[in-house]
């Protein structure tokens, strides 16, 4: 019998990413494409449609030997239905992208949002690869994230599930006002758009910093700083860092997870990041719903949302 | 065919409650009797046995009907296998209950502890029959809670999820240290030994209120001022439902639950408490996250634990 093959797409508003996955989650193959979103849903379709042909054409695989295609998508979802209900990136509102590319392809299409796919891709096959019940971070331009529970995204009643950006933390008299219109979301503070705004709030009242003579502020930036001994870098890597570990103490009191892992490009700070974000986690979480409940870096990197995406296949 | 029934057992430090329910979790019959803790691990199994065996008695079903019996226990349990760890009220510690029970009376036993049952019950039998994904808070003494993911009780990695008591809610500024050693749990405020040591620090520091001729305050005395008008009764049953709430919103954006049911002693405080509960949780949920999810009192009360525990025959 020969191996099945399983496909991961991540729709981009500007590329598609498709890779081949093997039945463990190893990402054999990739390729990437423009979306070209100005010419429309039909479009973006076709350009999936020829990505997921060239790229089973050009590997060793048989398309016989494809079991089906994962699709991750920013936006609104209804997941059972396959429908993406809105996603501005791509300009799609109410398309039935499964049953379409069902018919294009003539394989089993699923699809989930980004944050899922790429929980899922590390669950599955990067840092959490064995572990059943886990909790993804993804601290990026906003911080995203999912919930792996048996081995599969939980979903919730209503799809949402898994909002730990979301998650209020920061007390009433420091929180701002998050992009979802509530007060003191995770967000607002352990994102890269957070670390930004606090930098930028330092250096606009004065204090001194060597950020103030950077032209314009990067998350790495702060990072680097930091590393540097700089006290006000410091002070906001360490806020971030509170507040995720807050958020975390929170979700292990509810679900009390085996891992939890901390991806996206906040991640790449590193030790500076982690050891507080342990500190702060043991130091609020009850003894006995820390014990064994590791906090480890996520390792595939921007891959984990093509990996994820095929994982729908096999874990949904 | 005949009828099957499951028996749950309710087993507290004072007294042992079982009770007969059918398939779709109807309580039956009822029976209660001492535990007599001081005579030992083996006399309270052998009492649990003579209740089970008499109640089934006592019914018009046959022994033969019986698919097995479930029981809840306050304590640290390994539900996998079946063991109470450690259970001070009834004087066990690493007892292998499922297996000796289940020698003792040849029928498949079930154990989970007491929070845990009594979410089942209400998700099964009660408030929350027929949803699937729904969140338990029980504000009693403490404040216990359980998780239903997909009609189950949801465990975690190491059987200690859902301990909704020990999210951390009051802010640093105001928080006080709960039993579990943390600062600022949901227990410390929510709960009627939080709403009494409300009440207590008002009278102690001079506030005027009617509590302060009471001898000795109930969480009821403090509802019951509330509902006359008294301005710190009203405030304190107002801070109780705020951190409810606030509880309740972080649970949302986690697990996006279709019902949340709130039962034990203080959920009895009825609309004065879940008037304020529903706007505060509408005011701190994201939009999405709330849409379609309904805030119930619990209908089962003292009954949910043994329904719950009857459940678990069919339920895990």
């Amino acid at each position: 019998m020969s191996e099945s093959i399983y496909i991961g797409v991540d729709l981009g508003g500007t590329t598609i990413k498709v890779g081949i996955c093997n039945v463990e989650g190893q990402l054999l193959h990739t390729y990437e494409g423009p979306t070209e979103v100005a010419k429309g849903v039909d479009s973006v379709l076709a350009n999936i449609e020829k990505y997921v042909r060239l790229i089973v054409e050009q590997s060793p695989f048989g398309w016989e030997q494809l079991e089906g295609i994962g699709a991750g998508i920013a936006g609104f979802l209804n997941v059972r239905d396959g429908v993406v209900v809105l996603a501005p990136n791509i300009g799609f509102r109410d398309v039935p992208i499964r049953a379409l590319l069902e018919e294009r392809l003539a394989k089993p299409v699923k699809i989930d949002n980004d944050a899922n796919v790429a929980a899922l891709g590390e669950a599955w096959a990067g840092a959490g690869k064995g572990v059943d019940n886990c909790l993804c971070f993804t601290l990026g331009t906003g911080v995203g994230g999912g919930i792996i529970i048996d081995g599969k995204i939980y979903q919730g009643f209503s799809g949402m599930a898994g909002e730990v950006g979301h998650i209020a933390v920061v007390p009433d008299l420091e929180a701002i006002q998050c992009g979802c219109g509530k007060m003191g979301c995770l967000e607002t503070v352990s994102s890269a758009t957070g670390i930004i705004r606090m930098a930028n709030d330092a250096v606009e009242r004065g204090d001194r910093t060597s950020l103030a003579t950077v032209e314009k502020i990067a998350a790495k930036g702060v990072f680097d700083a930091a590393k540097a001994g700089d006290e006000v870098a410091l002070r906001i890597v360490a806020r971030a860092a509170f507040y995720l570990g807050k958020a975390m103490a929170t979700t292990a009191a509810l679900l009390n997870p085996e891992m939890f892992i901390i991806g996206g490009g906040v991640s790449k700070a590193g030790d500076i990041l982690f050891d507080e974000l342990r500190q702060v986690f043991a130091k609020l979480t009850p003894e006995p719903l820390q014990r064994g409940t590791s906090i480890v870096p996520a390792t595939l990197g921007n891959d984990a949302g093509i990996v994820g995406a095929a994982g729908l296949l096999l874990r949904s």
